[in-house]
């Protein structure tokens, strides 16, 4: 098939987006030629703008245009309290729940399937965080599979030489799931973590 | 949930392609700033590029970059078979068959549902483009829906006036389709056009 070069580069650029496939791309593409000029430019300059201004917060990690971020600057937020993520995409759904606490976002890849090695993991800046003093409880929420798991129990015998008290995100049943389809783990901890009523 | 006002702006943006929701969004703007610079600014330029350089053939409606375009100037074409389409996306299927005949692209909406009048589609330049000569058969390759088939018998009536063939794309069985769980109506279709094996 030919196309017009600049529309098949458009889709060729479109292509390189996660989850994004051949047919997906055509039909962005498409739907962009028939955007009004502004619209299209919005889009683009959007693109162009988000990574020039925005970069991780020296002080906790998350994604910020201003420095420090909007969280570290929010004066109404627990000091004591300091959440570790493994992604800002993670801080992003925390921040959901309306969690009131600090953050340290690792911003690191930690893989064992990819040989990643726990002993890179960068906890320099952490370490220098807590010893800073004020936080009295660190929680650890880190994705619930191994890999998190592995890095978890590494975190907090780091954290734990500290003086501070780690806590972990519960397991459990997910709000809404079904205890008939509910993987025995998961199971076996809602039960082991079961709670007056 | 805060975010940084270019993160958000990039979201928002991506928000407004088609079949793109929040998690999407988020994902791919994530993605964006995980880009190198280089390759984002690739992506952006090529949006801009696409809606400035891409516009219908005036000749067939087809989407190009140069006048007339890469199919209204390719001289292998058989000169005397015109194919009529509802929009661009269908020429690029058709193409992807090998079909070697001349377009002519309606790029105009037609719905019923939606109160479009037949009397508003501007069937002038096509009825131009036939009586230019050299055209003895019209395809029509719209879409097999009530409303390609209201504008199929309007075309088809309005050509046939010119003295020119006119034809459809056939309805029958899907290839790699199951006889047991096609519609009546394209059952029907097949076995009225069934052919001598």
């Amino acid at each position: 098939m030919r196309l017009a070069q600049p529309l098949q580069a458009l889709i060729d650029q479109l292509l390189k987006l996660p989850s994004i496939g051949p047919k997906s791309a055509q039909r962005l593409a498409m739907f962009i030629l028939r955007l009004p000029d502004e619209e299209a430019r919005q889009l683009a300059i959007s693109i162009i703008d988000a990574k020039k201004k925005v970069f991780p917060c020296p002080t906790c990690g998350y994604l910020t245009d201003v420095n420090p971020c909007m969280i570290c600057t929010d004066q109404r937020r627990d000091n004591t309290l300091l959440c570790i993520a493994e992604e800002v995409t993670d801080v992003m759904a925390i921040e959901r729940t309306g969690f009131n606490g600090r953050y340290f976002v690792l911003n690191q890849d930690f893989n064992l399937l990819k040989g990643n090695d726990i002993d890179d993991i960068d906890v320099k800046s952490l370490q220098e965080r807590i010893a800073n003093g004020g936080i009295k409880e660190v929680v650890l929420a880190l994705n619930p599979d191994i890999d998190g798991e592995v890095l978890s129990r590494y975190l907090a015998s780091i954290i734990a030489k500290q003086g501070v008290k780690v806590t972990r995100l519960a397991h459990g049943l997910p709000v809404g799931g079904d205890i008939e389809f509910t993987d025995e783990i998961t199971l076996k901890k809602a039960i082991e973590g079961r709670k007056e009523f």
